[in-house]
């Protein structure tokens, strides 16, 4: 944890505000939220990561935020409410990483986004919320007034003094077979039924993936470039837009087709299928 | 009804624009909304509260805009299209309230809203319609013109001049119980399926409330005042966000797991279940 | 195929970026390109179109462009990213129309758009993709840079070197019958359950549909002007809101209600139903 100055010097805010929730897009919560958010900072630019995250899954939200931070610009703020705990004591988290700010209730949604250098502070939370704030909206009471503050140029250190511990999920991994290659589980299907596993383009090299196979549920299926390598209706493998494999089916939807679910193991193996 | 010139003083534009409409998000009904309204006023901020309230549920709709609007800077339009009678001959509402502005059809949207110092007045559709405006799409044709014109600073009364009578949806309400207690039913299921009922925080304070029993479908559920009092999975009564109790499932759905659904009424009582 | 200069003469961006996908909200897809956008030029303004068009369905994707790009300002861009050969060779279209520049794989999304005085170039990728492009996720990475680029004031010449031929797709359209009248295709079924087909009001206009019957799988259905005209409940034909003949039920879904699907002939002919 640095000095409360490091933090505040690198703190140069964008405007731009992220919201990454399990709030849905049927009741107002979300928008509400925004409208905080212009009250405290009128040029704000909210933007919608997702709010189809499933009530309570802190992993899929973390997934989500973990593979779409970097494409904003440095000084957006990232609001990432899944908060099962909301209303007890669990601390919220105000973090800055590469220049970048997160709030998030404690409970592992920042795990894919802070590294070792990351400075971690719990919020002030009787000083940034509304008045009389509710014990199940912290989004609206909470987390989009500290959010606007930093967005319009509060320091840091004025919303969160202390420096907190704070909690980390442990992600699944591919694991290296004996006899070569590597297993892992899926760990997300994504919205086309593209089944994301957790080998990673660092393990397996597309280049080097040629002639490859993978095995889930019994079939054989080949690791290719592209979608277009194979027939429309066909299984491939291929590397994702977040360079991680993936099970899919060109024009198709591979969770449905092939069965798949998270949590469910996939074997990448040198050679083609038999 | 106050003169028209009230109004006009009063009215200072924060440039945001809230849409709540059951226009859903498959279509492009509400992007295109948002495209009259830029084009008329390029530095519009619209917010959407939501868009998937069920065809045609005037109430739901006006639920939502009661309990939202107040978050958004005062000088905010809010608009509301849920319209079964478009094309009809129904009045469309430009109405003033605490410095925000609302355009909605007369069908009772306001209800949750406008206050007795309300003014009220009927818009001028000739006046602020796009050229051949159609008879189904009036989001489009009216409302998104009419608020792009509040939005950059029209004075009000140059959009609508006179004033009107306005329809009022009757709220539900909760009753007193002869032995103690009340009666209230729910109203809205939200998101989660937590059922908020029309019990207010101002008749059941939190602070009293502690020992209360909720009865619901033959079940007994504790009043609290956090979720983290029950554990995972068991059902409570706590004050939401809006400030009406809700009964709700820890980490769950109470809507599916109690058989829940708007209508339905729940008694709150003094002393524990039995 | 007009000269780079008269292209870039006439592009003057209105900072507005309209996005339509199939990329749906579950994921963080469009949160990830609105973070691309806002890198490039902090003041865009992104307004989704819609992001729920069914995977692969470019012909739904190009009806939605087709009938909203037109309420946008000129100097808008809009991306459409519905891109079943994403990672092959097809090429990616920079056109300009009307004051409008577009964005979209060539597979005949733009057919609704461009008429013959459009400019179409087909975008040098290498010129414009982030570094590292991804093989599947071209939206993030090609089509949101491109975007970027032109709201903020690039010349389209600098993004889109060649000339390019363009697929079209061909629309359903509607056929006059022997006996008077006419035959069209449902083309869309809406978020109400409206069944928009392929008949224009240039081919029948309002007033003259006074006393015309619809039929449709046996039934027969009034021509009218509003919903206001039937009882609630009952089955109208009337103009909707993109110029076009529309299969109805007054506050009801008429797609589940007469069993409609994209594709069903509608016969519209003059006289009562019997």
């Amino acid at each position: 944890m640095a000095s409360t100055a490091r933090g505040d010097r690198a703190w140069r805010p964008s405007g731009v505000v992220t919201l990454t929730t399990d709030f849905g897009q049927r009741d107002a919560f979300v928008g509400v939220m925004k409208g905080v958010l212009l009250g405290i900072h009128p040029s704000v630019a909210p933007v919608d990561l997702t709010h189809e995250v499933a009530p309570q899954d802190v992993r899929a939200a973390a997934f989500h935020l973990r593979h779409a931070w970097r494409y904003f610009p440095r000084g957006s703020v990232h609001v990432a409410v899944v908060d099962p705990g909301v209303g007890s004591q669990r601390a919220i988290l105000l973090a800055l990483e590469d220049g970048h700010a997160f709030l998030a209730p404690d409970n592992g949604l920042l795990s894919g986004v802070l590294g070792p250098d990351a400075e971690v502070r719990a919020l002030d939370v009787a000083a940034v919320a509304l008045p009389e704030p509710s014990r199940t909206f912290h989004g609206r009471d909470v987390f989009a007034p500290a959010a606007g503050r930093l967005a319009r140029g509060d320091a840091p250190s004025s919303l969160a003094t202390g420096a907190a511990q704070w909690q980390r999920l442990e992600w699944p991994a591919a694991v290296a077979l004996p006899g070569g290659g590597f297993e892992a589980p899926v760990e997300l299907l994504d919205r086309f039924g593209n089944a994301i596993t957790a080998l990673k383009g660092e393990e397996l090299a597309a280049g080097s993936a040629r002639g490859w196979t993978a095995r889930v549920r019994g079939r054989a299926i080949p690791l290719c470039g592209t979608y277009a390598e194979v027939e429309p209706g066909e299984a491939l493998a291929l590397l994702d837009s977040c360079g991680r494999w993936e099970i899919a089916v060109r024009d198709g939807d591979a969770g449905r087709r092939l069965g798949l679910a998270a949590g469910d193991r996939v074997q990448f193996q040198p050679g083609a299928g038999g």
